[in-house]
């Protein structure tokens, strides 16, 4: 999944080039290719398929110039994870009826790559073997309050638990109390299961989205897919996969696994995931002078030299037309932000 | 006067296009044009000359491209402002022995032209008429710490008054009783004076430095000047005109005026000279959506948006390669920031 636009990211996400099209933690891959790295020793290559917005055809062919171009599948509008979850299953079911399918989003950190490899062949095997939706539930290691949380029931098998309880974004509080537990694990967004499975949970459980695709089912792998989708998908519900289906569905497994896994869905993520300096600041990709001034994260395009005093505990963005800097604490504003900068200046710094 | 680096201004203003070659003000003008535009009604455009480093000839024919080339002065060395006004002095004298000549800074903030060139036109006619180095002392209207000031003594006529002393930057509280005395002037730094009277008092105050000059002093308004200088102006001792002349002389006066000038010769004095907007901001050139924010001053080349949040008071420059950020109160540690820069780089960002 390729397709969001990382506004809690901006400036330096754009939605000309969001996130994971960037070279995130300056290591010369963009976090689309580091995931593409990921999955390529355990998924051949024919057999990886990114659903992206239309817009971002370009980047995709830059970055991934080894994937087949028949493998990119362009959302003509976004409508969210399950429109997004359900097309690529329906396209998966016409090229394969027996397949199995991980679902990953494309911008996620994952430090311990052979322990996601582990992971995800042992949890396809759980999906082949059982008709189960499964989702990957990293070991908490904080009292995190920008995830969600799962909660694990009875033992399935191995590291695979029966799913008791869904819980959205938690207090500081309550995230303490899941992580004492040790009953709670993070959702990570990364699924598996079978194409024949999420087809038919998407029909019980949601079915107002698996309508769109049901009446084209047969046009799916053929060339008339596209236009197809041009028509009917903009038309489809925005909505998650994880309120479609997963809260729903009672086929809902959970492996508890730990791989060094990050959403970087926040500066806040990405400044305790990256390397800091003695004053305890991080800077990606640029050059910084620091009097005064700890646990900052500086994300600058470039050569460029920052040279700050007096800072502490900011964000300082810096994407070339634009300028952002905002205390750490403060970053949920980041979103209405550009609402506002929407609003003042149009579209031209989005 | 335009040879300075104005190094204060970092990252604003560069070595290779330094303050008196920017539009500071947003006016469409640089402080040199602008400058230019103030002494052009009262002074012949033959009789305006230039004295600049080298490396800024093509920066000034492009400002001022009706400026006659030849009265461009090339100091082949920064060396302060006596070897500059001393040069200049033996030029014009070579050119006319009975000139008068007023010498003055090209980066300062002068808002009231027409007072300005009434007390010119009045100055001129005081050392036209009396053997004296006249300076331009400021009414002060605040306890400003960061200039010299003047102690006027006895009367000479008008608005003019023999000098009883100089003072460097004083602390707050002297400046606080300059400012209730009612007999201490701001030190503008502009002079009036003929050229005979202070290439006599150069040799008198500062022979190290007239030394330089007087040895070649027949080659001056000829072909074999500027080779001249070339050879020796380099070797000439670096003093301030204040040091060299002002301190140790006799014959010193001073006009006391008043036309809304501002050295603008720190980021303070250029946020307390510029309008702000209602959360007493200053955006230089830019647009600012400011939130919790206050007392900045933003100084950013082009069209480039700024987004800031829980900032007080500081000073946020940007010039394209680089980016500084620093508490308005600690703009004195610039100039120690751009040694470290210079440490740590090299000139790339200078």
């Amino acid at each position: 999944m390729c397709g969001g636009i990382g506004s809690r990211f901006w400036p330096y996400s754009r939605e000309s080039k969001p996130k994971q099209f960037i070279d995130f933690l300056g290591t010369g891959r963009s976090l689309l290719q580091m995931s593409y790295d990921r999955v390529l020793p355990i998924v051949n290559r024919e057999n990886i398929l990114i659903v992206t917005n239309a817009q971002y055809l370009e980047l995709i062919r830059e970055q991934l110039p080894d994937l087949p171009e028949e493998n990119i599948l362009l959302e003509p509008a976004r409508r969210n994870t399950a429109p997004c979850i359900a097309w690529a299953a329906y396209h998966i079911a016409a090229r394969d009826p027996q397949a199995s399918i991980m679902v990953a989003p494309s911008d996620h950190l994952i430090t311990r790559d052979q322990l996601f490899q582990e992971s995800i062949i042992n949890g396809f095997e759980f999906v082949e073997n059982n008709d189960a939706l499964l989702t990957l539930g990293i070991n908490p290691t904080r009292p995190e309050t920008g995830y969600g949380y799962i909660q694990v029931g009875q033992k399935a098998q191995g590291n695979i638990f029966h799913v008791k309880t869904f819980t959205e974004k938690p207090k500081r509080e309550l995230a303490e109390v899941f992580l004492e537990s040790g009953e709670f694990f993070w959702n990570s967004g990364i699924f598996l299961w079978s194409a024949q499975t999420i087809i038919r949970e998407l029909k019980t459980n949601a079915p107002d989205v698996s309508n769109c695709f049901e009446k084209g089912k047969d046009l799916f792998g053929t060339p008339a897919e596209k236009e197809f989708i041009a028509e009917n998908f903009p038309g489809c519900m925005g909505i998650s996969i994880d309120f479609a289906v997963m809260e729903k569905a009672r086929n809902v497994y959970v492996e508890c696994v730990e791989f060094g896994w990050n959403d970087l869905g926040t500066w806040s993520a990405l400044y305790d995931n990256s390397p800091k300096n003695r004053d305890a600041n991080v800077a990606q990709n640029c050059n910084v002078l620091a009097y005064n001034s700890t646990d900052n994260i500086f994300a600058v395009n470039g050569e460029k030299l920052v040279v700050v005093d007096g800072l502490k505990g900011y964000i300082v963005a810096d994407a070339g037309d634009v300028l952002l800097i905002c205390p750490k604490s403060e970053e949920q504003r980041i979103k209405q932000m550009v609402n506002d900068v929407k609003l003042s200046f149009g579209d031209k710094f989005l």
